[in-house]
């Protein structure tokens, strides 16, 4: 018989404050495990009765908060079986054939993430939604588009804000993809080997509504691809999320003012009453670092573990809570925030003066005329370099000082009726800025997202 | 006009050594392009004609090796443009109509996944034919399955082979998960606003053998999704490869010996001539280490990067093509490890001897006759503890020790009959290491992978 | 005036489950704040009385863990100061004169280190000694050792051991380096740009004790080096800890059975009762992939984060808490399991006759007679080619088999007297492996460790 | 007798691409220990002489680029000894008499360091000196400070810069605690167990200016955490550049102004004649994160390895000859394109009117004034809020509209008089951004570094 674990062991090894949150799982799980055993005449129908009410007294403890831990529950899985014990008796002791922690866990997990993951599509499509409403709202708005962050081009505030839209539903994609590898019930592996008696796992598997039943029990105890991809999907998410974070909170400063932040999701400073900092976008930025580092400590926990189970697959369940609860909590404050902001119309257009951001409007319009674009290019320089030069815009240059750098009057009256709506005007490319372009595409998001 | 680059400039943002590539892509894109430009009269027939003819003869210097990059060649695009304007003059400049780097270079990445992660997909394949092969030629041997490193139960070693054909199985189709985004042409967004030349990108993307086209010009400049995902996909591949490399550097150590790993892939010792190191699975776990940190690296390159394009994602490509062909390689060199490797027999059946690994079936046996599983569990217990301190194997105890112990007839009369083969025979639950079970996953896969 | 946060929002800024832990180093560094306050006439000296007895008072709630934290408290430092509030009234508010949570934060973990990575060097002393004197009690076993987990030459088990001590002591050296630079104290430099008030940052930070005091008030607050310092030098702990884990898990494999890991710091199965996992060592390891994700997440944290102070900032505590603890236990930890592990002198040494590793004693042997080491390499490898097919140790060879081999009566006496004490016994470089030589260096790491 | 490795093999485990790098420092490293050899008579005199004079041919042919790689040199060493061979026949096999690839290759990194991290060292302080020159230049603009990337207090431009020249010191202290590490000579601990030869270390280790022998010999051969400690200083010091990075890239968006990047570090677009891209500052940032992925893929690499040498190992040289490269060549980069940055002191004064960035210093008098910092801060912030309803500065407001307001005449006078410079004078802490304070710290800093 093992001496007991010593403390600080116990508080190095107990995962019952991480994995807790599978309580409700675990216990639909036990409920599948059980009506299996009873069906195949593994434990007794009378035997089986009393541990399934057993749980379902103690899923209710659960959700009503009454459950109590005890200080040897080492994990969510003994916690249960501990306090079945207690309700049940020995009896309870029948839960637990044919199975064994190591497929328990999976179990648990995937559960887990059946349940949470179109949770986190669900907030997705939310967010798209409002950035779909706010395209709408503010469709004709121009704002130069930053290439190496400087002004390269105009175009439509509500172009902008479809490439996040078509971001996350790629987002979407993934965590469809993904849900199939999950969607695989691996029940019934036991330790690692199967097991001798009659189990049925399919029947489990249709229970709690999986796609699919495990191949191979060693693979089915180590495998934790669905981990790994579930946390690569999420820290994707964050990208998008942070990316856009980052244009908000630049975009809020009040050199750029583009847009005012809605207070109750800003903070101000204790030192400075003036201020209003946008603490949830940075910490969405923040956060994203964290998720990026849970990608890369699973990964790194993963690299060279032989098969089959270890020990060390414990510390998954904190990567993957902590991730699926920052993306989720991430996405509900950005669709919030994105609904509250307000958006300055007038400074955002002002910005399009700054730039010649109109240039390869002009270099499109020689080349149409069958000037090589590369030589086109040297004409614009050419012209943007004076008018840069004398420190005013494109149109304001007069048609002799154009005349000397030798652009011919067609090209003159072209230059002198552009701005920067023109230019938006002049794109009529499939997935272009243009404007019957983009109006499309609003469109067609509505009737995807409503 | 810009002064020349710096030459320590010149070394830190030219990409050339590593994008080169990208060449035949490249032209293979920019034949598409001016296709295209022909078809839709942005440049004359003739125009289009000269630049696809000079094009083809840059791609046969390319494929025998005869193309001399020059010192100011600053990628495999400008590179490309340079030596056609050597051949066909400045009708050269007319090729970049309707284009900019930022939406070529994302062409051509795609072109080379298209082309890569199919092969990557074959070497999988392969690698899982061998593993199939090895699995039939070696049905019937029994090795101990670890948990925690521990002997734990015996297992096929035919199924632990099998364990790892199903990991790779799901690598193949996160591939084809992946390539999904990856088959979307992004030319026509040019710079990130697309344009006003009338282009037909669904022409070029048909040409190109794309499934579909951007919907948003600035999301097709500012995305690496796709790189992202490849990085993932061709990391969690690297870890199943790591953990097999893992398995047979411990198996081939001689304390161990399970297996033999083949002359070729191994190097002997600069001052051991004794030594069989297995220098390439120590490299294939190494360079694991090498794609997490790529992975890592593009997470971190493009958290809060503001859209659209920026230079930063030109590391992209040192990422991904190190990531692509490390996993290639990886997995061929494991295929033909797998191969040459022999299997000792009679090593892995007397592990089978250590840690008394048939206890479960006793407390399966028991559980079997009504007693409550965590009971069993006690039972069996102490029937080893006893074995263990007489330092005998649990059939070699006497039935009256066992009748000390509490043990009935029956249960003696089963542990007398229990060794490893038995213990699996018994197994005879769906995706356990029964040897019915087995026999038919080896034959499906055989049927799977022919 | 802001409106409230919403609540998830609260739920997901609210820093106070984790930087409660700065509750006791907040107050020190309040108290030595408003000493200063007072000794400046900042503020009156019986405004400051009753502020610091009124934290003194705070301090014992903390202590006793009867203080109470309310629904609004976002982070310590707001818990504290709302206490104070009710504690003393309106002249809590002058604690915050010429202080800004920007300071203030880094002041609570830097003092935070300073107290916790002394115990953590103190338990790498312990470690350290737990080392040296199980190489001193089985100072002459003789192990294997392994390069590219292949035998490779015997070496003295102690040796062994004393290469980790060197390791934990380098350890040692960088935590002092690292300190250096956390012991600079930023008070005064407030939100950003320092104050107007007469302050005296020299004088808190002798009451703190901080050798220096910060230079730039920008670089004050925007600052986290320290943090990063930090996790690296845990995170270079942790592969010694790591690495230690993983050695310790093989060889308690009963396939090895160098080791036996004490009871209780393993655990049973629950459906396998003879095993004794060696979980605490595999959470070690696992746990180290926490460690390097974190110290990921904290690189990517601050890359590319303008100056000076912005809320991504708030996430490094959790990493740096984790980071300290989890390295904090793990010392302990380990320093208990190899305390209790039972080292199997038999199997090491039996260990040593496989893999011929006294070859290299014979190419010496004849490098010494002269003959170029690349051509002993060859002859011996010759050797060892012929003994492996006849499945013989070197010293059984026939001195007639050795001669038609082309060996000399001399080297045929070295190989028949040769053994892995022989060889042993020949070391004699400095820090070899040789008797002496390890007497020595156990003796020399007992002064410096008592 | 091995067969030879397959030529894919070849392809993934030669690492001569990478580590050719090393070839002086190999030959010097020889060089040394022949001598010593020599002096301990372990070789003969004439014997050391040959081979001593081959080395150096062999170092002139790399130094003039006339060294010729073979097909089937593995790695530096075996090229140079094959190199040997030819030039002086049989006699090379006797240079790695009393050596070993596994300690030959940890001091020829060693001996790498030694040489570039003084370099990189160098290249910090050039750039401190631009940046205190900067700090000189410009000694009294304001800039608004950002905290949470919003205008936060005013400061002086040279207390902005000084506070990266803090940082960088901070980054030359770690290359100093990090050589202490390096500075430990390796030689003599051949494979892993010492050597029979009388070999004298500390003769290699005065040869070879370095500080200390190594104590263990499993230990030299194991150790990377010189190279981890490498990675972790030159990733913070890429931090540095980063941040720094950030700023000037958004500071070059004409929408801010704050400064104008040089033309030499910059390029055009080839769609956008206008444009003047901070390609290479964005490198910087970018390549941060490569170095980041590295950081994390030795981590991940060493993680877990038992002892002692693994050829996993290899992989570190890619990591370490990328991580010192990139960073040299940032440091560089940097300090250019700091020299070559106008500074526009219009726009950041003007800057400096938005965001109510002096209201702090309203506070600040309160306070002085007896009013609890809290209350102040309430009052300041309905003074601001009035103002921004207004949308006036604070300056501007009326007499009668403060004291409608409750404020008294002493305070209206302080704000009527409060602009951006008068805040900065006000500031008279030590570290602050006040006129005595900054200056002196320039007059400091140029001391230092002359």
């Amino acid at each position: 018989m093992k001496k007991e674990l010593c403390s600080v062991a116990k508080n190095f090894t107990f995962s019952i404050d991480v994995d807790k949150k599978l309580a409700l799982f675990d216990i639909s799980g036990s409920i599948a495990h059980v009506q299996m055993l009873v069906k195949q005449k593994i434990i007794k129908n009378h035997d089986g009765k009393k541990i399934i009410s057993g749980l379902k007294k103690i899923r209710d403890e659960i959700r009503n908060n009454s459950f109590v831990f005890k200080e040897n529950d080492e994990d969510i899985h003994t916690a249960i079986e501990r306090r079945l014990n207690e309700l049940v008796g020995s009896v309870a002791g029948k839960m637990h054939t044919a199975r064994s922690r190591n497929d328990q866990v999976v179990l648990d997990e995937k559960l887990y993430l059946k349940n949470v993951m179109p949770e986190i599509e669900n907030a997705i499509s939310s967010l798209q939604s409002v950035l779909v409403d706010k395209a709408d709202a503010y469709f004709d708005i121009c704002i130069p588009e930053f290439t190496h962050f400087q002004p390269a081009q105009p175009v439509l505030f509500s172009h902008h804000l479809l490439a996040f839209v078509e971001m996350f539903e790629r987002d979407k994609q993934r965590i469809q993809d993904c849900l199939k590898r999950v969607d695989i019930c691996p029940l019934g592996a036991c330790a690692c080997a199967g097991t001798s008696f009659p189990v049925d796992p399919e029947f489990v598997a249709q229970k709690l509504t999986f796609q699919q039943v495990f191949r191979n029990s060693i693979d089915a105890v180590s495998d934790r691809d669905f981990i790994l991809e579930t946390l690569a999907v999420n820290a994707m998410l964050m990208l998008h999320l942070s990316r856009m974070a980052e244009e908000l909170i630049i975009w809020h400063n009040p050199l750029i003012g583009f847009v005012e932040l809605p207070d109750e999701f800003c903070t101000g400073s204790s030192i400075m009453p003036q201020k209003k900092n946008p603490d949830v976008l940075e910490l969405i930025r923040g956060k994203t670092s964290t998720i990026i580092g849970n990608l890369t400590g699973m990964f790194t926990l993963i690299k060279a573990l032989p098969l089959s189970y270890n020990r060390d697959l414990q510390e998954d369940k904190r990567f993957l809570f902590e991730s699926c609860e920052i993306s989720h909590l991430s996405l509900i404050l950005m669709a919030e925030i994105m609904k509250g902001t307000k958006i300055n119309r007038e400074k955002m257009e002002n910005a399009c003066h700054y730039g010649y951001i109109e240039a390869t409007d002009i270099a499109e319009f020689l080349s149409g005329k069958g000037i090589p674009f590369r030589q086109a290019h040297h004409i614009v320089a050419k012209i943007v370099g004076f008018a840069c030069e004398k420190g005013v815009r494109l149109f304001e240059l007069k048609d002799t000082e154009l005349k000397k750098l030798g652009i011919d009057d067609d090209t003159i009256n072209f230059i002198k009726n552009l701005d920067v709506h023109k230019s938006i005007h002049l794109k009529r490319s499939p997935g272009s800025t243009g404007i019957k372009q983009v109006k499309e595409e609003v469109k067609r998001w509505k009737n995807i997202l409503k």
